[in-house]
């Protein structure tokens, strides 16, 4: 008899999450039917969109019911298996959520191929965080090369990779963090030719100074007063790839404090999510992979042990209290 | 010795323009020099894009220098020429501002080919604001038949071209524009298939109204309250045009209330200025130009009588005073 533990949501949050919206439950894992197959989860990921799901205001995903385990994709180890295409011991990741364990009758496990790549990168750099990145920048901002490419969020799962994509596409890129270290790491670790603090003050000025002939694609991370200190610094015809919000999901709409910009600068602003480009995903993947594995394409880590631990590790997340890839070890 | 009465940029708007930032002048004309093109200018374009260049603002387009000639479109007639490519009695479109003549090397006159198309319509629906409309419907907006298109400003010189071209497209289309008058006349007269009045108060109830399942590509004249309450509207995937924001031209910027709509919605929007796609202007006037011709494309104007009264008739127009498009007749 195994005990799967797993979080369930059962409260909506009234503006910022709490640990009360969370439920550690224990239940007991079924026996295996005909044609499933048993994964033992090694870890969970922690993603922005999750705050989303956990409301039942109109979002580009329906909300997660109640009294269910919470969605996020996992990467872990097939330990018993009723279906003919699965062995114990084989590498998958999937979507079984914040719970120790996932049943599967294999239609939505894949199955992790390169052994160069570490497991925990195929929630990151190498799975949905990276082609994240990867599509908001081939695909929206689309830079040329000696153009200026900034991203907030910089040393996150995402912005890390949009850094350092676009650095091979030959562009000036300039990242926004929040404090001292984190701009540190994406400067020299990351290959970032710059970096801006938010948490300074006068985020405007900061980038003038670090971008002084402007910014001609822009990856959004965060919203609020950072997209309008870069809104300040855009050039006609730039590019804005608007991937999250995360300043704002907290509690009322943070206004965009001059929209104008948008038609005097002639600019191009495209909201996006990933899971509906799913035609880019394995060619995204072949390159981020290939990546990672050569050691091209670097990324940092946060990783909380336990499951119990991944509500005060989400709600850490969205305070910026990560350093990195956001993750839970369940081993 | 003729006289050509014109109308120069005196001072800069501090906030909203007066009478006072203009000066009526009247010069001589000088002598035609060699390969010169003398124009009777028969009407001048009042157009919202001229607010922009009072002011010396960063914009899409330089300020215009103090104590010039107001920028303008015109139309009118060659009344004399030194220039074997122009006689006297042809029809042309150019620059010359607000003036009664224009003098040219002929380099920058568009002749008026089709007899059938009234000149003043090369001002408006066959002109700049025709070309506008079709580049922001077809170019940003590229609507599909059976969508929900919606247009701001839509009695305008702009906006009616908007929703006449979208419902050639087989759109749904919905006019938001000042007054019941001007609703009714969208409806009647241009076709749209419904409009609502946005000084009625509660527009996001009264677009809801009108396109219950939503807008699907939007144009946008107006900004400020009037696109919050399209975007509170708008489907997935939607694209915005967004063409002018003359609700803020004048004053301090007016935020956009709820930009987070546009990564949840995974909005398109794009701003941009007609003059930079040159590429088009071809391809669009002939299908403009030959829908004035055969009467499917309809249009209104209000005309001011006298390149006196061009100063008080802008400012009617920065207000919302005109009905269709804005016009000076000079002779």
């Amino acid at each position: 008899m195994t005990i799967n533990r797993q979080i369930l949501l059962v409260s909506r949050p009234k503006g910022e999450p709490t640990l009360e919206n969370f439920h550690l439950a224990a239940p007991e894992l079924p026996e295996l039917g005909e044609g499933q197959v048993l994964v033992r989860n090694f870890y969970l990921s922690l993603d922005p969109y999750m705050r989303g799901r956990m409301s039942d205001t109109k979002s580009y995903a329906p909300p997660q019911p109640l009294d269910t385990v919470m969605i996020g994709a996992t990467v872990g180890e097939v330990i018993e298996s009723r279906h003919p295409d699965w062995q114990p011991g084989d590498a998958v990741t999937a979507m079984f959520g914040w719970q120790e364990y996932g049943i599967s009758d294999g239609s939505n496990l894949r199955r992790l191929h390169d052994a160069r790549v570490p497991m925990s990168a195929y929630l990151g750099a190498a799975g949905m965080p990276g082609v994240t990145a990867w599509y908001g920048l081939n695909r929206i901002i689309a830079p040329k090369a000696g153009e200026t490419v900034a991203v907030s969020a910089a040393s996150g799962a995402v912005g890390g990779v949009v850094g350092q994509l676009a650095k091979r596409a030959g562009c000036r890129v300039i990242g926004i963090a929040g404090g001292e270290q984190k701009c540190a790491y994406v400067v020299e670790a990351l290959g970032f030719d710059a970096c801006v603090d938010y948490k300074a003050g006068n985020l405007d000025d900061a980038l003038h100074a670090v971008a002084p002939d402007g910014i001609d694609g822009h990856f959004e991370n965060v919203g609020g007063d950072v997209l309008d200190a870069v809104m300040r610094n855009l050039n006609p015809h730039s590019r804005i790839a608007l991937c999250g919000m995360i300043s704002g999901y907290n509690g009322k709409p943070i206004p965009m404090k001059h929209p104008a910009l948008l038609l005097t600068n002639r600019v191009r602003l495209e909201g996006f999510i990933v899971s509906e480009h799913m035609d880019v995903w394995p060619q995204a993947l072949k390159a981020l992979t290939d990546a990672v594995a050569t050691g091209e394409l670097r990324y940092r880590e946060t990783i909380a042990q336990g499951i119990e631990s991944a509500p005060a590790a989400f709600l850490g997340l969205l305070k910026g209290e990560n350093f990195g890839k956001q993750l839970v070890r369940l081993v």
